[in-house]
């Protein structure tokens, strides 16, 4: 039996790809070890730290010997779902209920819970192509089925109520799940253009998931929640990008209430809580506004010599630059393989990109993805390298 | 449409049971809440911090502005994976390949990777019964069939090789999970039973998984890791338990190496990264071992107490107290209803204890579980305050 039923074989579930991105990453530090200089436009993380108010709270916590840092209520701490829930106060005037807010591990963990306790196995969800990875790699690792909508500068790239109602009449969808900012793109809904998609979404029966992680970073216009528009969608976000704490794994979702108690069973189970010392610091973190809006001030300013750097280096086609810290340009004029692309620029150049084949399967071959999240240094330095290595191209 | 199919309904698999125990934590903290005195036996993590070591190496990742703490490589630091394969040596003479170790969010993290990795929906797992009660409603959720194997006093309430391949025979397994030192009886398999057990799953084609998140707190004989027995078992562990680091949510995989990838793979995805600072904070933990083994010593101690108390009290039968910091008493001589009497323990003598329930759908009634975990006082008058309540009860 031995022969013919080898052991822990890889499950079929587990073949989904890898986050590219991740790769690249190693590609790069494999560089920078033999003595290279890298800038790093690849990963989609602020190169600021937390603010100076979380760093403090975590100290705190910390301090003495009887810090204990033991598990936290499963739905986490109370003074931080309620922090939270007054952040919808303050920035959108919005009133949300503490009891409705969860705490997780990173808008990784709000993903997973969310999925497992609104989609049963086989059940089709809308995205976006292209989209962040892992939503279609966590739905299918969970048996559910990504149903990928092309979006089109014809809406700025947004998925419209029209294209949604199209793959729903095909084979009935479960749920769509929005992103605005989105990633990699960049681009944003309107208001108006978010309201509408979420109102034909729920009148249709379909669920509606969206990511606001780049809530925060707007510079276009600002960004609206989809909890203002419904009560009935589940929002998704962290403590990862605006608030430049990617490595404390904090995030969050507000949830219509019927799904809070399901949630709950659910992480008690799958997670028991959330890292204490992260939720101590991301409670602080909302004190930290005027460190993090200067921030967002340096992703406005790396933002501005992009789009008038890059188009001077020829790079003239990319998606409008409205919030996150991405800038997502089509490079099929120099190419027809950004995945190269990405690896010649990064080889010969010095500048590690991702190339938008991990965000998009189809089309991604035309793109590559710009993270601006780094110093204005960086990103002047990054504009002179590119123009003299696509000159050597041409 | 919209009345048919209502919005955001819970899916069924998200309908697993709550994990009782933080149930029982939030009766006690209503007692505390309303000015009673609670001993807190109910909850499974030491009441000691993290060690100095760890807590040190955490300040000192936090110190200067420049602590960017930002994502790590998913398979964890690569260091602390070294560390992590180095402990095998220190502890087990057992050569390891830090290629094989995956750091991951607790051992709740693990447990999802591991069964998402190997388990197919509708594969069918061995588990003991009792067991901890994640096991079951994270495979369920995962769309797996846990299989409750009964244990009894006649193999020291361990699985035995007889009753595995008596359920195999039935319906074919494709794993079994093991766990000694056991959660919630404190039992443990010898080295002799362990390995019969691990070859007899092997050779009949079931993958066997080892939560080992017990060892180092071992009483009654040292315990065996199953790696040592077979380099195709994939063994889960943790610093939650030994290493007294339950909030920070860090514990780690070691698997056979066709499944890293896989595994890998499926991290990026659903997880990104283990929180940094905790991992950075695990590293040193090892040097901590000193002030460990004095709170391993705290837990000797407890241990006594109530092995020589509890009797004393009227309730003296339990199952062997080998390992972990759980006693597992048969309460059945007092009630047919465990939970009823662990409701009455905490509201009459305030003393909070586990019912078997949790751990035991069927035979738990019987049962509630002690945790010694908490300060040796706080045992003296458990077992002053119970021996009281169960001579007013008779």
């Amino acid at each position: 039996m031995t022969s013919d039923h080898p052991l822990c074989q890889p499950s079929a579930r587990s073949d989904v790809p890898p986050f590219m991105v991740m790769d690249v990453m190693t590609a790069a530090a494999r560089l920078e070890q033999a003595g290279r200089h890298v800038i790093h436009m690849e990963v989609g993380q602020p190169e600021a730290p937390a603010p100076a108010t979380a760093l403090a709270a975590a100290r705190a916590a910390l301090g003495g010997s009887g810090a204990a840092l033991g598990y936290t209520e499963s739905l986490g701490i109370p003074s931080l779902r309620r922090r939270i829930a007054r952040h919808y106060e303050e920035t959108y005037g919005l009133a949300v209920d503490p009891a409705t807010v969860l705490v997780t591990t990173g808008s990784s963990g709000a993903f997973v819970l969310a999925f497992l306790a609104l989609l049963e196995p086989g059940d089709r969800v809308a995205l976006t192509a292209p989209a962040y990875p892992p939503y279609r790699h966590i739905l299918t690792a969970l048996g559910c089925e990504p149903v990928l909508i092309r979006t089109g500068p014809e809406t700025r790239w947004a998925l419209t109520p029209e294209a949604l109602l199209a793959a729903h009449r095909e084979t009935p969808l479960k749920a769509v799940l929005i992103a605005s900012p989105a990633n990699p793109t960049g681009t944003m809904m309107t208001e108006e253009a978010l309201t509408r998609l979420v109102r034909t979404a729920e009148d249709a029966g379909i669920a509606v998931i969206s990511d606001e992680i780049y809530h925060g970073l707007d510079y276009a216009f600002p960004a609206t929640t989809a909890r203002a528009v419904s009560g009935d969608t589940v929002v998704i976000n962290s403590f990862s990008k605006y608030f430049c704490m990617t490595g404390w794994r904090v995030g969050w979702i507000v949830a219509p209430e019927r799904l809070v108690r399901p949630m709950e069973r659910l992480h008690q189970n799958l997670a028991i809580s959330v890292p204490t010392l992260s939720q101590i610091a991301a409670e602080a973190a909302f004190e930290g506004r005027a460190e993090l809006e200067a921030v967002k001030a340096g992703y406005a300013r790396n933002r501005d010599i992009l789009m008038k750097g890059l188009p001077a280096c020829g790079l003239d086609r990319f998606l409008p630059v409205d919030g996150a810290f991405y800038l997502y340009a089509d490079v099929s004029g120099f190419t027809p393989d950004s995945h190269a692309f990405a690896r010649a620029l990064l080889e010969e150049a010095g500048v590690a990109v991702t190339p938008g084949l991990d965000f998009d399967p189809v089309a991604g071959h035309r793109f590559v993805r710009f993270s601006y999240a780094r110093a204005e240094a960086d990103m002047v330095m990054a504009v002179d390298r590119i123009g003299r290595w696509l000159k050597g191209m041409g």
